[in-house]
């Protein structure tokens, strides 16, 4: 039985797999220093379309963190969303790892902009307050939302005049690509982000993430932080070498396109209930944010896996994965269904 | 061709890898609450013979930072060997992340004492002075030497004595065990440590080491710090199923026997140039240090892999592995042969 | 001419002054371990009424985040106004010198309840978020405004019955009591408060503020955290008998008798101009918001000292200090005259 | 009675007191934007013969942990003898605020040298180590000795042929550049050291250290490290005027000198007792370090106030201080004297 929990209940897709396994043969460098691991990096380079430096870790947490704080030393500060993965899903790892403030926007249905950033600019030089050096956004955000091409170049742009970065927290980068049409390069290259969390653990790896520095003057000390942040994997080639199947033929596309596909068919669905469930706006990827009737939600939770995000209001989430199918979307519209007959 | 460089030049053992793509079917709870997790926890208990708590992360250096830190307040410090890999090979990470001290004590072949451990006793209760409160040895050591199961037990009793907890870094702890010829139990949990580095990666896993906690009082916040510490995998299962493989059939033993055995090989055939190689005393396990002509050293590093400690004073490491064989090591011993001949 | 841009422009009090010239007699222990220092730690035991812990420091935000961080460990979170002195203005001292997170809640006229403090509670137990264990409140808010002995009970309740402690930054503490009529025993010991930041340099000290600890469990660690904190002060006789001025004879309430009073003269000759001024509410000490004209603002800055809090908004900050006269503020109103008349 | 405990168990100078006294007149911009600050910045720039930027600190340890934080990104170290006050006197203090790590080398006589700081070179550019980046060395060093001048330009050359900094802890500079007979300028300025912790408390102060960076480089961060640091005094000019009246008259050079010249006496008279008493070599300013016959310190002790550093040595260290006179040193020995007679 597959879950709608998030989309890392899901496992490893077999192509990824099968590149771990065949890279399991004699000894290499550790610590990066081996072949598998360089040509990663220059898949990577390809796809972003630009000389970028990457550095592997395991978990969103450590690329995000270790992105960060790379950047800012303890008297700065990143202006992000209130609902920011970073803010609120990460124990303070930030505060703690990079002695650093997080400086909160209130968020419009997930997204920060230039106006919510502006009111951090009032500090710049004074020491009394934490001096705002980087943005952050999430993209996919946390609410299922997107930003537009258009939106991410302004931040990008607004970030630069003010010597400031603009971070991308990209969990779920690949659902985004997809679902705007684009590619990395027009999405996070061509906008002039500074540094991105390229994340692949959700879209289908074992657990593959790396941090992506499109700035060298990022770059020089991130390797520093990687190591300190405990993240710099002996074995790195069986990390690497899943970001190579996962850019190899698209399949980091084809695995975001059925889960961006699976949620607009969930979505679909569940709309043919208008009295039982009420579904957020601007839902485009695989998130699913949707007011329940409470008794819906209990009786649902005894057959299937999703996060209950505020008991009271009956607000749940529903992830698709990479290796959802319309049957088990199926499943759970049928159990309403007979929910309602009963 | 193999590498004497590190036991994490290694790949997979084919039984581990043969677990890891056993675990990859359908969805599972994320974050360690899946089956195999539990099962894997269980492993653990059994062969420690407690009931203890387990962590698992990707790296050495998480297992040792994540555990000091989760006992360290940022006053109190760790008291181990100049040696030490927390002190010398992990970039600080104890000093960011656990905003603590460490309380070196000159080395004695990599290893400390209880005489070590007492000159910083009299900081107790003075606020100008860093407090201490673990001891922290790593077996087998950075030397390549062992402590005694008395002397691991002598430590424990001084520092429950003393209101302290004694830390193992125990990245090559199967070595250990397997060269004393005792148990995980006897060596561990018998001897009183209260918190483990259980290391899996350089004994044949791809990544994969545990945090092992003996102590409730410890346990009782690991779980934060893990997270904190950005080493709380999503897909925990991949990881934690390396471990079942690895205490099943006592794989662990057999690799770690292979790569002490080949470590005895290697120290056998070495000593038989006594005017061109000097063996370190005390080489037990699977890390050899070696004295060498310079001319010799720089005549094998065009043909093989290892660590040059000290080029002027011509010290070299050599380390073999769970996969290394008789026949690579006759090689680099004929090297040196026909190197002599020549 | 004195100012009106915050009560820390006054110098220091001729009694106090006195007091400092007195104490500098021959040699003493260094550190606090001296007779005046204890000496003025029974004078607070005496007001508060209990048997407190002491801690001398020299600033209001060494105040505030020793004690925050003698309590929190890095994975717990201070829950506070997002207005608070501790997440505005202290340039995020707490999340470097911490290591920990401040939860904000928006504030209600400079005040948080304890439904604002609920919606963090749901967090207790998960790994994935900062767990929170103090609750902040500024009593004079930094908006001039006050908490009632009664909001501060329920606080304090609330804290405990939730595992967590109540901490109040009483950098304005005087000028509080003085305004409710009560005494810091009513206020502080007697509702529950767990640890004081307790402000004396706003109110006619030199340097001197003290931690003062009502919880033996907080206070056991607390020397530690301020020596970390680089606040252990070898001459302490000369910050410690500041207090002992202070707290002898009522000099702290005739101190902030007299800012008050000239807050409230000045509030009440400000009503004068409702159509260029209008003050905000519930003003109860000595500052004053105000929202004025602008040409009026820009004029009287020419002539006097004060903060513009926000210039679009017109918003400026005028506080009274325990030396200002009525002819100083006569002069300010005396000019919003004459501008007026221009 | 005085003490030899310490030069911080000393008052304030009468000229210092009195300037603290006059300083106090009306309302003055708060932390640091006052006149009196500026007019100290000048005077300390005079001295210096150069145009510094100098911060004024409260504690000896803020100073030196604020300067070093200053610099230190958490992956880079400072190079120091293991018996450095930041090392061994500070509770972890930078480890904790600096999140860096403190790289010791085994002291000569309280002293470092650049072979020793060479060890550290070869770690530079891997990122499994701490990347050194200051040396920091004591002048006065804790064991009483000092630093030639020409050993301290040897330092600084080459900490900036290496890419790092110099940074002198001067908590008891003064007696440095006395018992050299040079000038503040000579040993520091021209030897090209980067940044001092310029201590005054130890020499007549009430509370008075000042952060004096040589560098812009370093000069740009400094203040928000000293407000994130907690030292940000708001009512600075009681601070900031101490400096004047110290660097006014040469008060500071007299207040050394007697210190100086009151621990020549002590050694001298000391010396007439060779059976019972063994001065330490090399002690040129205000601080001795003795070997006592044990039943000897266990009768001074209850008379005199000193520090016994050592027990079971019988290792004692005693300390002069501005306002020492040779009568108080007289009574000590004259009890010597009848020690060994009775």
């Amino acid at each position: 039985m597959k879950m709608f929990m998030s989309d890392n209940n899901s496992g490893v897709h077999p192509k990824i797999m099968e590149a771990i396994v065949n890279v399991n043969k004699g000894h290499e460098y550790a610590y990066g220093n081996d072949k598998t691991t360089k040509m990663a990096i220059e898949k990577i380079c390809e796809i972003m379309g630009k000389d970028v430096d990457v550095y592997f870790v395991t978990t969103g947490t450590a690329a995000n963190v270790i992105s960060l704080s790379g950047i800012l030393r303890p008297f700065e500060g990143v202006v992000c969303a209130d609902t920011a993965h970073i803010n609120v899903d990460e124990c303070g790892a930030l505060e703690r790892f990079g002695s650093a403030k997080i400086l909160q926007i209130p968020n419009k249905n997930g997204k920060i902009d230039i106006e919510g950033v502006k009111k951090y600019l009032h500090s710049i030089g004074d020491e009394h307050h934490t001096q705002p050096r980087v943005i952050s956004i999430s993209q996919t955000t946390e609410m299922g939302t997107l930003y537009t091409i258009e939106e991410i170049r302004a931040l990008a742009d607004f970030a630069h005049e003010n010597n400031m970065y603009l971070h991308v927290d990209g969990a779920r980068i690949a659902n985004a690509v997809v679902a705007l049409n684009t590619s990395f390069k027009e999405m996070i290259t061509d906008t002039g982000v500074d540094i991105l969390s390229f994340g692949g653990t959700k879209n289908g790896m074992m657990l593959g993430e790396a941090i992506v520095s499109f700035n060298e003057e990022i770059s020089k000390t991130l390797k520093f932080h990687r190591k300190q942040g405990m993240q710099l994997i002996s074995k790195m080639r069986f990390v690497s070498v899943q970001f190579i199947a996962y850019l190899t033929d698209d399949l980091w596309k084809e695995n975001a396109l059925n889960s961006n596909n699976m949620g607009k068919y969930f979505i679909d669905h569940l709309s043919q209930f208008p009295s039982l469930v009420k579904l957020k706006d601007d839902l485009e990827t695989n998130i699913i944010f949707a007011h329940m009737d409470k008794a819906l939600i209990k009786a649902l939770q005894e057959k299937f896996d999703f996060y209950v995000m505020d008991e009271e209001a009956g607000l749940i989430r529903l992830v698709t994965s990479f290796d959802t199918t319309e049957e088990e979307i199926d499943e759970f519209i049928e159990f309403i269904k007979n929910f309602i007959g009963s």
